[in-house]
C-alpha cells in the first residue's frame, strides 16, 4: 500500500507492507486525501521498475514502521494540484486549501525570496529600514483615501497611506540619507485585474545622490533580483527612453520593448491628403500615425474588420488600412492618395510586399491608445514577443503637469513633490505643460513596475508647484505646512523610487493576475471572501467612533429592489 | 575658520583658510547652523595640539578648496544634540529635526539592524515571509478595533488587525509550515507610556514543532539578536518559570529576574495571628505574604511611610512592617505575634539583623500587585538591578481562562485559539479556571517582550473553547466559521510566538519610552503632532463612505464650554 506524503518541500512515496509495517498498515488503510500524518520508517532506493522520473524523490521510497494520524480531513471542494480548473471565488473562499497547491507555494516562496533580495541589497548599500505610520493624514491630492474614524478625537479621521511619500521625504530632512521600507499602501479605487485595495511597494529614498547614480544602483538591484530568483541575466545598462519618445514610437508610457513594430508619424505627408479625415484631424491639431503590421498583408477582410472593432475599444472612430500586394498599395483609401504620398508613406513606414499598414487619425491620446494597443495585439499574434525575456527600460522626462479637463486645472502627472527640470523652471509661468519633471518610471515587458523622481527640496519651488496646482498659499500651508516648514531647516537634495512588489512578483512568476501573488487577496469588489470582510459592526462600535450610518443596514438593498 | 560638518556617519571638522580656500572662505562665512553643504578638500592629519580625542574623526580635518551651499536653514527650535532638554511635544512636531540627533539616529539604525537579524535568522531556518491583510474583519474578542468604512459595501466596515493571528493559523492550514512577518498591528486602546495605537510585532508560526523545539529555536534567535546588536552574550537555556511560580515568588507574570527579593507566603504561620487583619484575610480566602527588604532595617519611619503611600497606589489598604534591630523584631505589629510566630516568620523570610519585612494581606491579586511593585522599587533603590545585564526567562503554563467580573463570563487569558494542556481537558467542564494553557511569554528584565502558544487545531476543542467563552454554537460559527471549517480539512498541529519589536528595541537601546524607538510615533492621545492627524475630512468623503458624523464638528467643544 502506498501513500503520497506531501509537505512544503514536495512529495515522497511512503510504503506500507505487512513485512515491516505491522499495525501501521491497519491505520494507513483508513487514511484519506489531505489527512495529516506523522510517519516513521526507512528511506530506501526503489526497485528500478518503480522509479518515477517525474518526481524529484522518484528514486526513493520510505518503508513505514509507524504511523500517527495527526488530523483528519473531509474531501476538499477542489483538487489540491496545479492548473486546477475551478472558479476563483471558490479558491478564495477556501484559500487555505488553495495555498497548498504547488504553484501557490512556489509563488509565495518566490515573493519571500524577492523581498529578502531587496533587503539584502539595500542593506549592503547602507540603507536603513524605517517603518512609517499606517494611521496618517488624509491628503487631498491623489487617489481616494481609506479613512479611519478617531475615537479620541470626535469627528476626526486618520487616513491609510497611499504611499509613505511625505514620511520618506521627512526622513531625508531628518538626515537618514538612505531609507527603504517594504511598505503597505492603500487606494480606495475601483479595481482592475492588476489593482488591489492594499498593495506592497518597495519604497526607497536617498539624499545627495543624483538621478543617474540612483538609477544605476537600482539597475544593479534588478540584476541581482532576477539572477537570484529566476536565473535570468539582465543586460545593463537598461535602455533609457524619454516619455515623449515612448509615446511617439510605442503609443505608451510603459512600452513593451521586446519587439519593434514602431509607430511612425505621417502628419507632414498627409496634411493635404485627399483622405479628408487625415487632413481635417491635422488641421485641428491632431495626428495621423501608422503602424506597419509586418507580413499581415494577406490577412482577410474579416481579420482586418476585427482589428477595427478592437481599435474601437480604445477610442478609434474607424481604422484605415492599406495592404501591400503584388508590389502595390491596396485598400479602400488608396485611391485618395497621390503618387508622391504613396511613395513617401512607403519610405517612412518601410512598407514591403505582404505588409499591412494601419492608420489612426485623431487627437494625440487616442492615436497613442489605439496604435499602442494594436501594436501589442499584433506583436503577440505574430509571435514577436518572447515570454522568456525580461526587457527593462527607464522612461524619463515625464511632463510635470497635465491639464484635467473635468477639474479645469493642472494636476501633477507624478505627484506634487516631483522636482521640475532646472532648465524648465521659467516655463512654469509661461507654458506649464512644457515643464518636464525629474521623474522616471521603470518598465518591464509593457508593465510599469516602479517609478520615482528627484524631489523638490526648496520651499519657493514647492510653493510654485502648489500654486500651479491651484492651491492658494493658505490652502497649501493648511495642507502641507509641515513640509513647507521642513524645507526651511536644512533639507538635503533627495530623490527616490518605489517598486510595485506585487507586480514584480507577478512578472517573475509568469502569472497574469496580482491575486496569484498575494496570500489573502481581495476580489475586484474589494471583498475578502475567506473572512467575509468588510462586514457590519456593532452599533456600540460606531457610537464610540462618533459616526452613524448614512443609511440603515439593508436600506440600500430595499432601494434596489424598488427600483 | 572651522565648520563641524555632520552626516549620518558622524561629524568631521572642515577647515577654511585663505592659503587654500579662496572664495570658499567667503561662502563659508555665511554658513549657519544646519545648512546643507557640499565641500571639496583634502583630508589631513591634525596638528598634535588640535586633536580631539572625544571625536572618532578627531585626528583628522579636511582642508576645503570648494564649497557649495545646497540648502540654508533657519535657526532650529532646539539644539540638534543628545540629551536635549526640550518638551517632547516640540520634538514630535519637529520630528524631522529631532531625528537628526545622534541618539535618534542610533536607535533607528539599531531597529533596522534588529529587523535584519530577525529576518536573516528566520530565513536560515527556512521560514517564509508572508504578508497578511491590513484591511480585515472586525473581531469581537480582544481589544477595541480600528474600523475602516467600506465605500463599495454600504454600511460595512473593515477592521485593522490587532495581530495577524488568524491569518497565520490559516497559513499553517495552507501548508506554509514556517511563516514570519514583521507585522503592523493596531489597538484602539487608551494609551500608556509603553503602548502605541500601531505597533510592530515579529510574528512567527510553525507547524509540527513541539513547544520546546520552538522555544529553543527562539532562544537561539535572541542570542544572535543580542550578540549582533549590543554585543551581549545571553546565557542559555533561558530560565523557565511557571505562571503560578512567577506570581507567587515575584508578584508578577513578567518578573525582573536580575535580582532576588522573593516574596514568601505566610498563610500557614499567621492564620490564627493576633494581627486581626491577617487572620480575617486568610479566612476570606485571601493571602498574607512578606517581602524581606534586605538591609532596610535602618530606614526611617518617614521612609517606611513613603513605602506605604507607594503601596497604596497598587491597592494596598495599609502596609504592615517589621524591622530587625539588635536581634529583635521591632514595629507596631510585633506585639500581636506569638514567640512561635516570630520564630517561624524569621525562618521563612530569612530575616536577619538590619532587614525590613513588609507585609501585604489582601486578595491574591492585590498582594501580588503591591509586593511585586515594592520588590521592584526596593530592588532598584538598593542597587540590586544591574542595568548592563539582560535576563531572559520563559513564563509558562498560564491559565487558559480568567473570569471577567464585569461581563460575568470567562474570557481567554491569552486568546481563544490557545491550546489547553492535554491533561487538563476534562477540567473544562468541572473547573475551567484550573485549565492550563500551552501558552508562554518571554520576559526580559521585567518586560513582556513576546508571547505565544500552541494552537487549537481540532474543531471540537475549538468549539469547546468558544462555548466556555459564552459563545453559542451559532454565534461561534457566525464569527469564526471559516476557522472551524478550516480545521476540518487536514490542519497540522501548529504554534507560534510574536515578539514586540518596539519594546525589544527600547530595551536594547536602553530607552524608557516606546516613542523613542519609532520614527513617527503618536502621542498618548493618539495624535500625530507632526502632520496633525487625525483631522477633519471633506463631507464628500464621508458621503462616499455612507457615514455621517454623530455630532457636527465643533459640537463637542461647545458642549464642553457649556458644561
Amino acid at each position: 500500500m502506498f501513500i503520497d506524503l506531501r509537505d512544503r518541500s514536495g512529495i515522497v512515496q511512503v510504503v506500507f507492507n505487512p513485512a515491516y509495517s505491522g499495525e501501521a498498515l491497519t491505520t494507513a488503510d483508513k487514511v484519506r486525501s489531505e489527512y495529516v500524518l506523522s510517519v516513521t520508517g526507512t528511506v530506501v532506493k526503489r526497485d528500478a521498475e518503480t522509479i518515477n522520473k517525474n518526481l524529484p524523490t522518484g528514486e526513493l521510497e520510505v518503508q513505514i514502521t509507524d504511523i500517527e494520524v495527526l488530523n483528519g480531513s473531509k474531501t476538499p471542494p477542489f483538487f489540491i494540484e496545479d492548473g486546477v480548473e475551478v472558479d476563483e471565488s471558490l479558491r478564495l473562499k477556501y484559500r487555505y486549501l488553495d495555498l497548498r497547491r504547488p504553484e501557490m507555494q512556489k509563488t509565495l516562496l518566490l515573493r519571500s525570496k524577492a523581498s529578502k533580495i531587496f533587503r539584502d541589497f539595500l542593506d549592503g548599500e547602507e540603507f536603513i529600514e524605517v517603518e512609517t505610520p499606517i494611521l496618517t493624514k488624509s491628503s487631498p491630492e491623489g487617489a481616494r483615501d481609506y479613512l479611519v474614524p478617531s475615537r479620541v478625537h470626535s469627528g476626526e479621521f486618520f487616513a491609510l497611506p497611499q504611499s509613505p511619500q511625505i514620511y520618506k521625504q521627512l526622513l531625508m530632512v531628518g538626515g537618514i540619507e538612505r531609507y527603504y521600507q517594504i511598505a503597505r499602501c492603500f487606494r480606495d479605487e475601483d479595481l482592475r485585474a492588476d489593482r488591489q485595495p492594499e498593495f506592497t511597494q518597495v519604497d526607497i529614498e536617498t539624499s545627495f545622490l543624483d538621478r543617474d547614480t540612483l538609477l544605476n544602483m537600482m539597475e544593479r538591484l534588478m540584476v541581482r533580483l532576477f539572477r537570484e530568483t529566476v536565473g535570468f541575466e539582465l543586460p545593463t545598462p537598461f535602455q533609457r527612453i524619454t516619455h515623449a519618445e515612448a509615446m511617439s514610437k510605442y503609443g505608451s508610457d510603459k512600452p513593451d520593448l521586446r519587439f519593434g513594430l514602431e509607430l511612425v508619424e505621417l502628419n507632414d505627408i498627409v496634411a493635404n491628403s485627399g483622405v479628408k479625415v487625415f487632413a481635417s484631424v491635422i488641421e485641428k491639431g491632431g495626428e495621423v500615425k501608422c503602424l506597419n503590421a509586418k507580413g499581415c498583408g494577406t490577412w482577410s477582410r474579416k481579420d482586418i474588420d476585427d482589428l477595427g472593432v478592437f481599435a474601437g475599444r480604445y477610442g478609434a472612430k474607424g481604422l484605415a488600412w492599406i495592404q501591400v500586394k503584388e508590389g502595390e498599395f491596396k485598400g479602400p483609401i488608396v485611391k485618395f492618395f497621390t503618387e508622391e504620398e504613396i511613395a513617401a508613406v512607403k519610405e517612412r513606414t518601410g512598407a514591403e510586399e505582404g505588409d499591412l499598414l494601419l492608420f489612426s487619425a485623431d487627437n494625440k491620446k487616442v492615436v497613442a491608445d489605439v496604435l499602442g494597443a494594436l501594436r501589442l495585439k499584433i506583436g503577440r499574434q505574430l509571435g514577436l514577443i518572447d515570454d522568456n525575456v525580461f526587457k527593462f527600460a527607464w522612461v524619463t522626462d515625464f511632463p510635470l503637469l497635465s491639464y484635467d479637463e473635468d477639474a479645469k486645472r493642472y494636476v501633477a502627472e507624478h505627484h506634487p513633490f516631483t522636482r521640475p527640470n532646472d532648465e524648465d523652471l521659467e516655463l512654469f509661468d509661461t507654458d506649464p505643460l512644457k515643464v518636464r519633471a525629474q521623474a522616471y518610471d521603470i518598465v518591464l515587458n509593457g508593465y510599469e513596475v516602479g517609478g520615482g523622481s528627484m524631489r523638490i527640496y526648496k520651499r519657493d519651488i514647492q510653493e510654485k508647484m502648489f500654486n500651479a496646482l491651484g492651491l492658494s498659499p493658505e490652502d497649501a500651508y493648511d495642507k502641507f505646512g509641515y513640509l513647507l516648514d521642513a524645507f526651511e531647516y536644512g533639507t538635503p537634495p533627495h530623490g527616490g523610487i518605489a517598486f510595485g512588489l506585487d507586480r514584480l512578483v507577478m512578472l517573475l512568476s509568469k502569472r497574469t493576475n496580482l491575486r496569484e501573488t498575494i496570500a489573502f487577496p481581495k476580489t475586484a469588489s474589494a471583498t475578502d471572501l475567506l473572512m467575509d470582510a468588510p462586514s457590519p459592526v456593532e452599533n456600540v462600535q460606531l457610537e464610540q467612533l462618533h459616526i452613524k450610518l448614512a443609511k440603515k443596514p439593508g436600506e440600500d438593498k430595499k432601494e434596489k429592489e424598488n427600483a
